[in-house]
This record gives structure tokens, C-alpha cells and sequence, in this order.
């Protein structure tokens, strides 16, 4: 379990070998808003390579940088008062396709860039900038059918309060009142909360699509926080999972079972977490097999052929993380999980690291699959 | 129709008057972290005569400014260097009861303060600050069923978009799916959004906590974005109400009756709104009375005798406001049409103004009116 700790804790670090691509000389005039600013603001700005542009009002300001630097790090990109008024800048380099976490450094204190949106990560609401990906179609908002995203308090014994939970339904939810559906149970990644796979990671948006398209047959998700123990920077190697398992196993799913049409049986639940979620997946279904049947761990970790006491209780593990990432660990994991007789998948996101879009792509890949035996 | 938007203009705009509390001069030393701060966050801090202090970080800023003031104005609180390195500073007087947006001002540059959570208003995400209310006990979270808000994406030919809603439905919606709700439609204001009312309002919790002492029957609440038209500072003298009412009435409504258990007629169907929504409610109320029986103003203006043309049809008309805005205006509007035959109700929540604690109070009389006759 300590050696397993230890890689999540590399992989939760921020990357930090920026992707420059050095033939990159002209840099495009051709910059937009980026499509998770704030209403009616203008800055920040992307081009069409992937530059991000600043833009931040502070007239009396000494020093101005966003930390975000080229390929999505956080590397920082120092601003520059102009003769306007404004400091502005550009990356140095572009960045990775998708979504990415920034924040301001002004005078020596971090703050968010009013132009945008705030996601929360990192344990704070954090500035969120996106880069158009070139499959962004599949996490679109479409003209399509849309489920719901339900936001839901379930009484918590455990943590004596009431917690939240988002619950994802599909768009033919309301319409019988007979049909049940399986259920993933969702987690987001350390620094995040439930609100992250919906904010983030369009979660909603990508099964609407998946839905209308008729690729997949609806299931459910449920997002809770994760965090129970309440992890600071760096404490993760003192994470201890008991609070949040006796959250989600003892208190949430008998409630979803309760207040949702499911299919409350193992062969029809799943479990999958991004970066620390998956930690928290892979501890939570080998200490629970009898209750869920499809696994998956998106840039959080392995199983080992030898993790699976009961081969025939697993249906699927999908292990996937980004071509950045550790890529030949997650193939090799999943060949040796085949060669054991699990049925194991791996998915690589291709040009991107610990982020989103790695877990966007990811979860359109792994629902796929989910529920399909 | 002049006269009352210019009525409206006042009343969105800021509060300039401080209600100092000239008698209050030792600070009670028993500040706490407001219950809106980011998880972990120690300030901003209340005490338990209603001060607020800050703390912000910026150890190389020449200028910090906390824009709020006593009673809950923008009038703002210069903060001043430590030795110890963070700017800091106390409110001169104690604010209003309630919740109250604010933002920074570093260096001539508008930030929100890191250490609270944001919410949606004048046309930005800003910070929030929550003062304690005696009365708190009405919106507080409680061990009883809950509701849940449900995040809905309706398609809208007329803006040629998916739009957003969330319904509130109430604890024993999911009971039976035989029984069907009355649908109170409720508006934010001006610089507002769809997340308004559950966000700031509170209004799920104010719902679930009614309905667990059995002083309502239980019924739907739908919230969505009502300035269509991108209403901009100082804009609302231009507004149009046509893209917003086709809409609600076209769109929204019908899709709302289509997909939730309703009693899809003039008898169970409310409208109300605060501030620009109560604009937004008398214009559509008066327009289409077939559609509405009742209908609320929250700090959103009067109707007169004369507006209503068909008095049958009207079951309910309730106007409030806070103790520090209209007050008079309010009930002398309310005296009016009660004596014209229509069933008026006033309501003055007591020592506020306009912000977000006259508006839970205020959703929170409504409901004990609506659907009763």
C-alpha cells in the first residue's frame, strides 16, 4: 500500500516538464475568449495553437503572473504593464488541449483572474481556462436529449450532518416509472469535490452525447466528496480511507438504493475515481467485492493480477491515464490483469497529463464498456 | 411603465446610507470564520455583534480594500499591513443581518477575497459574507428529509441554445409518482443568476424545513436566468422583457409540465421574483393572467388597483421588501388593492435591506400563502 501511495502522490504532484513545442515561432493573432469565462469577459483569451492570453486590471499592482505556463503546468507566465493600463501576457508556449487550473500571484498573493469561472481544486476555487480540444464534440453541449444533474443531502450518521451528492440521471429517467439502472459511483481527485465531474469533467454532457448517439445503454452517477478526512497539502500519505468508506458503502449507496430506480446488486455497480478517487476506488472494491463488479482507476494507480482474490466477482477493470503520465505502467497492468484471466482494459489519452481532459476522455471510454457483460 | 423601472433603478442600486450603530464601541474579541469561507479557511471572521474582519495576503501590495461596509453596504474597509506580513482589518460598524456579496480592491484591481466562496451577482462571481441571523434557525440545514435541486437543461428555440433551470422538488416527490405539485416559478435580480436562490436564497433549505414541520403543502420551485437580454450596468432602463417571457412561457413552462409530475394549470401556477424579477413578474403576471394565480414581489415593486383587469383571477398578491427599503410603499400598495377586492398581503422583514436575508424571509412568508385558497 505504501509503494502504491507513493506513485499517487507523484502523479498528483503538478507536472512539471512543460511540453514546449519549440518549432512554434508565430504566434496566431486569431485569440477568443475562452468559453469558460465569467459572462461578458473578454479576457482570458486563447488562440488557435493553444496560446493563452491575460489580461488583469491592477493599476497600482508591482507584479502581476499567472501560474499556468506552456502544456498546462505551472510553470507562470509574468504579466506586463502596458500603456493602457492593464497587465497583460502570453504563454510562452502553448498549451495541452482541454481544461486546465490557474490562479493570479499579485504583490505576493494568490488570487483568481475575474475574468473566468472558478472549479474547485487544489482545495480552493480555483480560475479554469480551456484550450478547445480537438474532440471536444463528445463533451459538447448538443442538441440533444439532456439528463439531469440532481443535486441530493443524504443524513450521514457517521459525520453527523447531512452530506451532498450529485446524482446523474438520463434523459429517459422520468419517462418510465418501471425501468432500473445500474449505477457508477464517481470520484473526483484530491483538491476537488463533488461538483467536479460535472464542472470539470461535463460528466452529464458526455453521457448525454453517448445516450443520443444510442452507444451506450443509461446507467446512473453519483459524486460525492471524498475528502472526508479532510486531506491538506501533502497529507495524503496519512489518508485514511476508513471515514469515507463507511460514507459511501454504509450511508450513500443504501440511500441512492432507496431513492433512485437502480439495479441494487453488484453485478450492476461500479466504481471509479480519478488520481486520488482512484486510490480510494481500488481500496474500497478490494476490500468490498461483493458489492461492485466494474472498476476503474483514471490516473490513479494499478491493480496487480494478485489484488483479485476472486476473479469471477470482477467484470472489468479499466486503468487509463495520459500519454504524458505513466502510460507503459498502466498497458503493462492491464496486459498482466489479461494474462491472469481479468478482463482489463487500458486507455491512454494521448497529448495530455494529470488533467481533465485525460478524465474526460476517459470516462467517455470506460462508459463504453460499463455494464456491457 | 417608466416610473416604476425607474423606482426599480433605485432599488437595485447599492444602499448608501450605513446604519451605523453609533453606541457600539468595545469590538467583542469572539470572531469566528463565516460559514460561507472555502473549506479550511480562517477568514474572513464575525463576531457576535456583526463585525467582519479580514485577512488577505499580499505581502507586496501598496492597497487592499474590502468593499463592504457597515450595515452591508460597499462603503468599504481599508485594511491595513501587519507586522506578521497579511493585510487586515475590521468593518467600522456591524453589518446587517444575513448574507452580503462583497470583493477586493488590490492595487486598483477588483479580486474576490480567496478565503470565501463565490456567488453569482452584479453580473460577476463575487465574494459572500454571512452575518448570523437570530432568526438563522428557518434556512439552517437540519437533520429532517430533503429536497433535492435538480439541474435541467431545456431546449430554447428562441435564444437557439440549451438552457439551464434548476426545479426544487420537494422530500416526497419521489414517493409517489402518482401525486402532482403546484409550481411556484421564482426570479433572481438584476447581476443575478439561475443559482441565485438556492445559493444565496437558500431556498431548498427554507423548503425542506417548512414542509418537516408540516406548515406547507409541498410544491415544485423552478428557477432560471432571466436576463435574456444581457441587461448591463445601468442597462435596465432598456430592458425588454419579450426574449425572457418567450422563454418562460413558451419554453420553459411547457417543457416544466411535460417532464415533472405538475398540476399543470392557472391555479397551481405562481410567479415571483426579487428586485428586477419582481419587474420580470408584474410584466409577465399582468400579460398573461391566464397562466398565474399568484404572485410575489420581493423587493421588486408594487402593483396597483388598476393593473389587474380581471380581479377572479388573481388568488394571491404578496409584496415585501426590507425594513430599510420601501416599507411604506410596500404595504400602502398592499392596503390598496385589499381594499379593490383583491387578496394582498404585505410582508417587512425587520432591520434589513435589499440583499438576500429579506428574500429567504420572504420566500419563506410566500410559501405559508401559496396554494392555499
Amino acid at each position: 500500500m505504501k509503494k502504491h501511495l507513493t506513485f499517487l502522490i507523484i502523479l498528483v504532484g503538478f507536472s512539471v516538464t512543460p511540453c514546449l513545442a519549440q518549432t512554434e515561432k508565430t504566434i496566431n493573432e486569431d485569440f477568443k475568449p475562452s468559453t469558460l469565462n465569467q459572462p461578458g469577459q473578454e479576457y482570458p483569451q486563447v488562440n488557435s495553437q493553444g496560446y493563452a492570453r491575460f489580461r488583469i486590471t491592477a493599476p497600482e499592482a508591482k507584479n502581476v503572473v499567472v501560474n499556468l505556463g506552456p502544456g498546462g503546468t505551472r510553470g507562470g507566465t509574468p504579466l506586463t504593464k502596458t500603456e493602457e493600463g492593464p497587465w497583460m501576457g502570453t504563454t510562452a508556449g502553448p498549451l495541452d488541449e482541454g481544461f486546465h487550473y490557474y490562479h493570479l500571484t499579485i504583490d505576493g498573493g494568490v488570487f483568481n483572474d475575474p475574468g473566468t469561472l472558478n472549479f474547485y481544486g487544489s482545495t480552493r476555487w480555483e480560475s479554469g481556462i480551456e484550450i478547445p480540444a480537438h474532440d471536444q464534440d463528445f463533451y459538447a453541449l448538443k442538441d440533444v436529449p439532456h439528463g439531469r444533474v440532481q443535486q441530493i443531502l443524504f443524513p450521514s450518521k457517521s459525520t453527523k450532518t447531512s452530506r451532498r451528492a450529485f446524482v446523474y440521471t438520463p434523459p429517459d429517467y422520468e419517462k418510465s416509472q418501471k425501468k432500473l439502472y445500474p449505477v457508477l459511483y464517481l470520484q473526483h481527485g484530491w483538491g476537488e469535490d463533488e461538483t467536479a465531474w460535472a464542472n470539470q469533467g461535463r460528466a452529464n454532457l458526455i453521457m448525454d452525447n453517448l445516450i443520443a448517439e444510442g452507444r451506450i445503454e443509461p446507467f446512473l452517477i453519483v459524486m460525492t466528496y471524498g475528502m472526508t478526512n479532510d486531506v491538506k497539502m501533502g497529507g495524503l500519505k496519512n489518508f485514511d480511507i476508513t471515514p469515507f468508506q463507511t460514507v459511501l458503502i454504509d450511508e450513500l449507496i443504501p440511500f441512492i438504493d432507496a431513492n433512485f430506480r437502480t439495479l441494487a446488486n453488484q453485478p450492476h455497480r461500479a466504481m471509479a475515481g480519478l488520481s486520488m478517487g482512484g486510490m480510494e476506488t481500488k481500496t474500497i472494491t478490494l476490500a468490498r467485492p461483493e458489492l461492485f463488479s466494474h472498476y476503474g482507476l483514471l490516473s490513479g494507480g494499478t491493480y496487480s493480477p494478485d489484488d483479485i482474490k476472486d476473479k469471477s466477482k470482477v467484470k472489468l477493470i479499466f486503468l487509463s491515464c495520459g500519454s504524458f503520465e505513466n502510460a507503459a505502467g498502466v498497458k503493462n497492468a492491464a496486459t498482466a490483469l489479461k494474462e491472469a484471466g481479468v478482463n482489463a482494459v487500458s486507455y491512454i489519452s494521448e497529448n495530455t497529463r494529470h488533467e481533465f481532459l485525460t478524465w474526460r476522455r476517459s470516462l467517455y471510454e470506460l462508459a463504453l464498456l460499463l455494464f456491457k457483460d
